[in-house]
């Protein structure tokens, strides 16, 4: 295997609602390959499909003032992040650990007021982040005549583990989870990691190149010999009894 | 910036206890350049390390013949796992996620049958990923003359999430977090996600090109601008105080 590339797309304005985005990424980045992976972060997604909502617009609800009361938090953005919560998994010391609609589990219901591009204003998640990969994938395909693979990824924390790592929360075009299972080793044994989720390896690469303070939502991982699939990100999703920690 | 490069080092031998693996590393890699990350599978260091256990020199003791009673699992890999085990996190449907003596929580205490070079054997983790981490690290010096950073990592699964991504638990010669704490966006909020977990994303990135099953256990990452640091992979142990999900 001669290994893979990760590069940063650079240069990129500050998105807005209705952008362009992949015709914008296209013309900041080096020609894609097919095959490629694009990574996307989730923010500029979020940005380009309107999902931002000014705090002045908001007004909290009961639930929303008794735990800013309890916590000090802003209750206009937990108005807004129980809004993108389909269930609460933790709620101490002021963190909120929450279910969104889609399934994942993370910080805020992925709410996240920093780098809004605007003051007062929070981020959402988008509606549908693997629908928003494919449009991604769909534009990419249109404007490069290139066939890649979009992740949109979001930085979440970890149980038991200091440090957030950068994850995806839409694929299209790759298999979210490289599949031992039924694979043996030189000794017959079958192998007990029978699942990487590579997609979220390849997040988390990806990350490595983007930065958080100037403005480089993107990079393209290229060299990595992935089969076409239609796998989504709720390929991720641990069904609820399955799960030992919620 | 010019973005990264991940290679795997192909060709290494079945790993033996007392193997000189920096050794055989750097005789089977290109030159290696300064402040490259040599990744290196936890399984390889611990062979080499003779951290590898013959079931059939294992007397298991109550708890272990309880437990394998309760589970159908074998009580000799249990007794084995209870000895790598600081504390229990989770025991259920035959599932166990301990703490280990280091403080990292995962499947089986990180004791694996997979891959172990001989029948009826299994192999623990190091006694000291991180020192294991800096004997490489120094050892690449001598017989390369480069100062690289060494990464010792293992797969892990995760809560929430379905499959394993290979994080790091032993570290030397760069940092485990890119720290944001104090760092303001554009719009003057502070940044949410203020720790990044580095070495978690470049083992998951290295995990890429090295093979479960076509016996690559080991990544070079080049391009990296990362600072020296004396991080240890503890620094990714959260305290049991500040964990929520425990």
């Amino acid at each position: 295997m001669a290994g893979l590339s990760i590069r940063p797309v650079e240069g990129l304005p500050e998105i807005r609602p209705g952008d362009d985005l992949a015709a914008m990424i296209v013309a900041s980045t080096e020609p894609l390959h097919d095959r490629d992976v694009v990574v996307v972060a989730q923010k500029v997604v979020s940005k380009s499909e309107g999902r931002v909502v000014a705090l002045s617009t908001v007004t909290p609800g009961d639930r929303a003032l008794a735990m800013a009361a309890e916590s000090g938090k802003d209750a206009r953005a937990l108005e807004v992040v129980l809004g993108e919560t389909r269930q609460i998994v933790r709620w101490a010391h002021g963190v909120l650990i929450a279910e969104t609609h889609h399934g994942f589990v993370c910080a805020n219901a992925g709410v996240d007021r920093s780098n809004a591009g605007a003051p007062d204003t929070v981020v959402l998640l988008p509606v549908d982040p693997d629908a928003s990969a494919r449009r991604l994938r769909d534009a990419f395909k249109a404007r490069s005549g290139r066939d890649v693979a979009v992740l949109v990824t979001d930085t979440f924390g970890r149980a038991w583990r200091e440090g957030h790592v950068n994850v995806a929360i839409g694929i299209a075009g790759m298999p979210a989870l490289r599949r031992y299972v039924g694979q043996y080793d030189p000794e017959g044994y079958e192998l007990r990691v029978t699942e990487i989720a590579l997609a979220d390896e390849i997040a988390g690469a990806a990350e490595l190149v983007m930065g958080k303070l100037d403005r480089c939502p993107v990079a393209v991982v290229r060299g990595l010999a992935l089969e076409a699939a239609d796998d989504t990100a709720r390929e991720y999703v641990r069904p609820k009894e399955k799960d030992l920690f919620r």
